[in-house]
């Protein structure tokens, strides 16, 4: 099966043509790119010398000859070639967010600032977040094919972080907030001031505050996860911040109880004391229900008592680690959320999502043993 | 005027030492190490040599030769050398969390499973956190000596962000939740496999969730701050991370807003959309409340709007930077604040404890202009 | 087959149980740990959760239990294990410098402080450098169980990057110099003030200057490919250092040229002036050679002109890049290398030692493609 | 007195407006940037909020309104408001290296690609390494302007740490090696992708091997230092590195010794053995001939045996720390130097040279105490 990486040469895209290139099922690349079209893979990346080699090609080309087309592009520039592929009839998976919304084309530009260029191709797209939509896409590629609309990596460990409360009503009308951080890589390749060594090494910042724009597709998830079992969707505050640290997203997600659910100084007004046995077995109950919800999910584990989510130790897997904490009153629930953003939050994920389409076990080429350092 | 550091190779006592070398009121040091005792501060730390050089003594021999005595010992060792001081009638500026409790022992005791040692010494002691209790300590010191319990690193960072927040009313009755990652630095001078570099690098993970020592300490400052407006303290949910860098602590504060703070669609259950014109106006309102409560702090920097607190900004100094955001919805505060852990958030703060009790311009010795890098 | 890690809770040990974990030959794994005998690899390193699950075993077990040992020990300790292969009949695999003097005693003892404890087993061991040692590697496992004394980390860069110089000739009598950094993860998992995040984070120093113990294992390395070609063994400078970063080796190798090598104004005693072009051709030719000598080599990349060896390049592979340069009066031959030290330079090499031995593709298990971050 | 600064938001430039706002001899500054023309200095640098704040002039504005111009510009721009100052009658220091080269013009344009625009200028200037060139600054300050050619960052290090080896003729004839790594501030404020977070950190490589700029600038120090000792100049073979830091360089400097100097099996050609007492004794010997070398030099420290130079303990400060090693075997003299690329590569050593020509103590507006992390 041959594989076609449009956008090859940003870091989704190389991330892409390394996981790809090491799959079994894939026996060919097609790789395109806009600003190196002419060279090599190798050439701009040196590190793939001796292991992938393959000339930069125009995107139609790439589109045009694959069994499966993968498109790592800026949002809203992509819609051509997904249309190209259906009218292939070959799997689109497109890791820009023009697909991510489905037919809510207002939130959708209200964000990105663009119009769909051809709203009718979200008749075959699904949001590719397996854990939340692995049926529908399942159904949609048995219909024909498929364009995968890959989740953002934010939004990826905050949604994973969350459903299990949400689909299982223990969280309380309120507010969500997920405070996250990501590394460098996820600002992409292009040289900025934002990204230079100098001025983000050894530091810490927010960014984006109350403005980012994988805010409404965490908040759409929530959203369809609560629906899914009857919950009024909760508001959402994310907030985003760079880390220095190459690869990984942490996300640490606050999460009110239902009152069932608290322990029963809940409420948070009393004396602040360390937090009590029956602080530790609410808590134990909800790892328990989490554990539950992931059980048959190859790639989502939720970590024992005494383990909190570190990013080291998804490193280059597609891992999402989640840990499960309480506040010490007992009234929120605090879960803890490590993914490797390149590979469960980018690359590795639009590989998960193509093992799906094609009916191939989802591990296959995703069976990387975290690297710790 | 002669400084004594008692715990004066720790990471705390060495910062201590680097700024009160450089202070134009010291003119001598008298350094105590139990671990050095016998060596010189500059075998123990070589970057020292050709600036500091001190034999490292008994702890009794700085205490008592000393017109005022820092302390950066472990918790719950130190009151015999406040009381010695108190004797001698010198000040005591204490870096462990042994009198951040005033006379609630009960809570002191709960979090770290010792009683006082000497109860009645908290007459004399006061909370020294200056842009909470300037007057106090002033006062204190004009009657006798004067004992500084100096403020935790992560209170110092949670708390200035919220105080003008509860000062000024604008917080609504629920939970803040401080979201707080600190440099490794914080975790003090002893190796341990958490803080062994090839463990911690390059990667970001909570710890202690709910259940970190700093949290009764910061919720007794929010509610010390509410009262005196006449508010309801809130309810308090703290969370640290230990993130790879090796200065500074970032908090992210979630304070949720009366009524009329808010934006009109405050809710946050309407459609996600980005922040609109009047969430930036409403923002910008508290960002002048904010600059106005700390018009005359000298280290307290409120950022223009555009600007996020990011650590290395305040790198090597006593600044506390501080943005104000809102959600995107307009129902939430979002106040980024950054520190350095070892200098405002330890060892600085000391010396401007020091600078306030002598009665000294509270630069003093603290003017290093941040290093960026 | 089964294979066994002796030590496999160490940095190294780990780390080949990552590889051999995803090994295509190996069925199962037998671990033992000295520290953490009773409790199961995956209590003592959480990223192997779901991926990797054993018991950890006492050494005997693993030792009498697996089809091939691996033994990742402090010096001096693992003889009696490899005794008990080579009686049991299988390949043992010593990680340690155990194996690496080969007869001559005298080094190993002057360097190591302490004798062999069973010298004889030398008949059956052999210094797995497969670029240098592979016939013998082949010739003594074809004759019975083989013992291996796998590579220091430096050497095998240093040996690397000498040999094609050594081996064809264009060497000068003289001094080679060998500076190299080596990443933190070096050091072990063992906390310590030297692996302290907070000192070494953000610095670079060099260590054990003029007398670091892999001096010998390289000077012998550099003697026995010179000899090979009946060139006088070269003198040895070699200086490590320690580099802010987890993982890899770069070594600057410094080879004076013989006069038919360099280039004319190869004194290096005129007007200092920018390379010329034949500095830039002789540069060419040296980097043919070295092509061309490592042209059947599955893992050493001769890099074209214009690129430097960089360990980013080569992260979680088991390759060694070489990139070839002159000085600018072209009389010194300037080698850069870079390999990974956990995977080329321990682990990777001893999966590669294993392939040799039982004569499977030397890539089984190693096709990792180089991940850039 | 006011201190003018011509390109003062490049790194460079900020790190001079940094020193010389603390320095007590300056009353104001005036700042000039050709990007940020009309902003002002904490607009580029909000670090610098409530610590630094003066418009961005052009620099003909700084040039002309100050007692003392120091110029971070570009190579081969500068001399304008050289000779703009010089007929002001006002001391220039250039951090270029447009005056590095003195009237060795033909050397400065080979390696630099452009003559001389005012060769006159050099009667005027002198290259401003104190610890060279201290008396000749402060002749020609007296004869009226002077114009300082501050060196190079690299060239700091490396002639610190060669210079009493060639001083005192211990040093034998052949080649000097100079392998060293800087930090990344040390390529400067602009986003490039070879300062790009992601393809930096956690990586070391060497760059421009055989052919940076510093390589004429350091051979030229080494070559006037044994000439004012009667000595041939040695080759010079300059390899630089970036690693993974923000901050500091270090070199390692390989310098062959006279026989006299040597440990008697010096050839290096005998048993691989560990240092003999007798090699630590030479040693011992050469580091006291240093430390009698820098008796008198304010920011030389040459350590005791037993350290290493690092760069962490020279972070933030004017020093140099130099230590003395032999290699094992007796041979050669291997000299570890550290400094910060920033302050005593660059803008320290700037206000140094102003300290020199003003006859203020050297130290003044230097003192800043090293700062470990």
């Amino acid at each position: 099966m041959i594989a076609g990486v449009i956008g090859a040469t940003g870091y989704a895209g190389a991330e892409l043509t390394r996981l790809l290139a090491g799959h079994p099922e894939i026996d060919g690349l097609l790789l395109a790119s806009v600003s190196f079209e002419g060279k090599r893979i190798e050439d701009v990346y040196p590190h793939f010398l001796g292991e992938v080699s393959a000339p930069l090609l125009k995107a139609e080309e790439a589109a045009a000859g694959a069994d499966v087309v993968f498109a790592a592009l800026p949002h809203g520039v992509g819609e051509p070639y997904a249309r190209l592929c259906v009218e292939r009839g070959v799997p689109f998976i497109d890791l820009s967010a023009d697909f991510r919304f489905d037919d809510d084309e207002a939130t959708f530009s209200a964000w990105y600032g663009k119009p769909y260029q051809y709203p009718e191709l979200r008749k075959r797209s699904v949001y590719g977040l397996p854990e939340l939509n692995r049926p529908r896409i399942k159904e949609l590629a048995a219909a024909g094919p498929v364009i995968i609309g890959n989740p953002g990596c934010y939004p990826t460990g905050a949604s994973l972080g969350a459903f299990p409360a949400l689909a299982k009503g223990i969280s309380a009308a309120g507010t969500i907030i997920v405070d996250a951080a990501s590394g460098v890589t996820g600002g992409g390749r292009e040289p900025s001031r934002s990204f230079h060594y100098s001025e983000c090494a050894d530091s810490l910042a927010p960014y984006k505050v109350g403005g980012h724009r994988h805010t409404p597709e965490i908040a759409r998830n929530f959203a369809a996860m609560a629906a899914a079992s009857g919950q009024e969707r909760p508001a959402l505050i994310f907030t985003p911040h760079l880390a220095p640290m190459n690869r990984g997203i942490l996300s640490t997600i606050y999460i009110p109880l239902r009152a069932e659910w608290q322990a029963e100084k809940g409420t948070g007004r009393g004396a602040v004391l360390p937090p009590s046995k029956e602080v530790e077995e609410k808590a134990a109950g909800i790892r328990l229900l989490y554990t539950d919800f992931y059980r048959d999910e190859p790639f989502v584990r939720v970590l024992p008592a005494g383990l909190t989510a570190a990013t080291n130790r998804v490193r280059q897997s597609n891992y999402c680690d989640i840990s499960i904490h309480l506040d010490q009153s007992g009234s929120t629930l605090i879960v803890a959320n490590a993914i490797d953003n390149m590979v469960k939050g980018a690359a590795g994920q639009a590989v998960q999502n193509m093992n799906v389409i094609f009916g191939f076990d989802e591990k296959t080429g995703l069976g990387t043993i975290p690297a710790l350092f």
